[in-house]
């Protein structure tokens, strides 16, 4: 079989991590605060990389918990916040993971449509008239995973207004923020919340490197305190050592060059899957990504996204299924992950993927009775 | 006040962290692993250091998981073994955290009371013989925390029999296994059963740092299999930097120097405190511990530790109270950890804590009717 090129799992290639810049960072870190770092911290995580966050945040540390990456933050927030029925708003599709970490905790998810600009918040607003009074609405702002999509600065407004007037909180997930390899930034929702409506997650692992395990959470105060609490509990505290580094690796200005660094290959990496789908696979709709890792495939409706995937694998090409990220449909739907790919794979990939389907294609056509 | 000392938390002064040995090992594994250590890994840990712990453990890969710290493992075993209203054997005294943790989870914790040769064996078969159905032992065999005692080999043959004939897991909880400072080992319950009743655990905190956050379970596939799933939904994978820095910690020699050089400062700081609460504090009655970090003070009965608390406190002395390891009792006992202070602390915090009992002492006799 061809070399395998996988275009299903959400992390980077080596030659995108900076491993030049952390082994600088550690040595940096082991000089500068030994003691901090290697001793038992508490659970707010290494305080002076909290502060650091808060800073970037413009918060008070008092709103910042760093953690062992952001899905261990994403379990604390939901172990604090929702309990066994509770309503939770999902977009659809959403990640998996997520997904199943409120289905596990016998939440009661409701998917509302994903549009290209974001959650479509006139359905969210049916769907709160109808009486649902969700605990949490959680949200990926930028270059959602699976959709690649981004929420619009209008839409984020009316997210707000509704979770004031509806009383529940807005989980903005917001791990791909940095990576924008087009146009201007938006303001986060933290940043525009005024009645303490907001919990914020992020993580280093798309700015550094997804195994030093770091994300945080910001929020209320309140909120905050009471993870904190649950953190304790779990592990005392989260890996000091790594976010020692993490803070070196942020002082000493790698951060900021291994983002560029990134957003330039995830750029050339988008452009050329957006190309190749073009001309090897015009039954391909999707929106061109202006940012983060993920581009969102629809294909013609009726497509066995199933067989396709079998086919694919065949041909050494993995991606995910768009069913894994709803709780039902998305049958002719895929997510195909660029950021572990290079320009040469990607190109590769899309053939022998547009092989792949015409030889589905074919089937069903054969198939037809 | 006195400069402040405390033989309150159990953790490791800088001067016995191999700093430069971590430091080395960092780099070494940068070199070694880029790729490995830098990307998401997998719920089972990182797979060079899984496989040391097998082969140290004389054991298959697939029986072992390492996490971010041991805690973080507990929880984990609890979660899969554990459910609310389940019967579980605690030792008393027992550590705090494991006490809450479990209770936390609904558990109905019943305590045996702890010899200085381990757990009473005899309480223990009573117990089972008037019909509790325990799904767990949870056993600390080596200097144990709070109390500093090891559980005798003979009674280590018994509980695995007991476990055997009555279907429990004996929750083997072994971190400061490596820091014996006199006497022969004696052999981990891991190793001497023969009928799959033993999940063992430990940790790199006490022999490397706490602040590396690596702790592991050793257990039957299966049972490690199930932890490994609620590892992934937690977290995806623990730290995999942390994880590589240790493994290169362990292969370049460095851990045995480590331990070697955490062993005789702990012998001497325990030689020192039993010489100073021996020639300040007779009335202490204590076991000396042959290895770890604790050791476990009754005084008379009807002393008022709360009120030794607050009167070594005002002197700058601080200590956990024996009544937080239990779930009612002890209140004429306390837990001295001698791991984080220097010999002349030790010698000068027991002067302390022997005026503070002096003054304590002296309220109860003006007290008295």
């Amino acid at each position: 079989m061809a070399k395998s090129i996988s275009f299903a799992r959400g992390a980077p290639s080596l030659d995108i991590v900076d491993v030049e810049g952390l082994r600088a960072a550690a040595d940096s870190a082991f000089t500068a605060d030994p003691g901090g770092m290697t001793a038992y911290g508490t659970a707010i995580g290494y305080p002076p990389l909290r502060e650091w966050i808060a800073e970037r945040h413009q918060v008070a540390p008092e709103q910042v918990v760093v953690t062992n990456g952001s899905m261990q933050a994403d379990a604390f927030l939901f172990d604090a916040l929702v309990q066994d029925g509770d309503s939770v708003i999902v977009e659809r599709p959403t990640y998996d993971r997520t997904l199943l970490s409120l289905r596990q905790r016998g939440a009661d998810v409701r998917m509302v449509e994903l549009e290209p600009d974001g959650i479509d918040v006139a359905a969210m607003e049916r769907v709160l008239s109808a009486g649902a009074r969700p605990k949490l609405a959680h949200i990926i702002p930028n270059f959602q995973n699976p959709a690649g999509y981004t929420l619009s600065a209008e839409k984020r407004e009316v997210l707000l207004e509704l979770a004031g007037n509806h009383g529940f909180t807005v989980f903005e997930d917001d791990p791909y923020v940095a990576l924008r390899f087009e146009g201007a930034p938006l303001p986060t929702m933290l940043s525009m919340d005024q009645s303490e409506s907001v919990v914020y997650a992020s993580s280093f692992s798309k700015t550094v490197c997804p195994g030093i395990r770091v994300g945080y959470l910001v929020g209320p105060a309140e909120v905050i305190a009471r993870v904190v609490k649950i953190a304790t509990h779990t592990y005392i505290s989260p890996n000091m050592v790594s976010q020692a580094i993490v803070h070196q690796f942020c002082l000493s200005g790698a951060l900021e060059r291994s983002i560029e660094n990134v957003r330039n290959a995830l750029r050339e990496r988008a452009e050329t899957l957006c190309e190749a789908l073009s001309s090897e696979l015009p039954e391909a709709r999707f929106v061109k990504p202006s940012g983060g890792y993920f581009l969102w495939i629809d294909l013609p409706r009726g497509t066995d996204v199933g067989a396709l995937f079998e086919a694919a694998a065949e041909r050494g090409v993995l991606f995910v299924k768009g069913s894994d990220f709803v709780l039902a449909g998305a049958e002719s739907s895929l997510r195909i992950a660029y950021s572990g790919v290079t320009p040469a794979e990607i190109e590769e990939g899309v053939k022998r993927l547009a092989e792949a389907y015409e030889q589905v294609r074919h089937a069903e056509t054969v198939d037809a009775p």
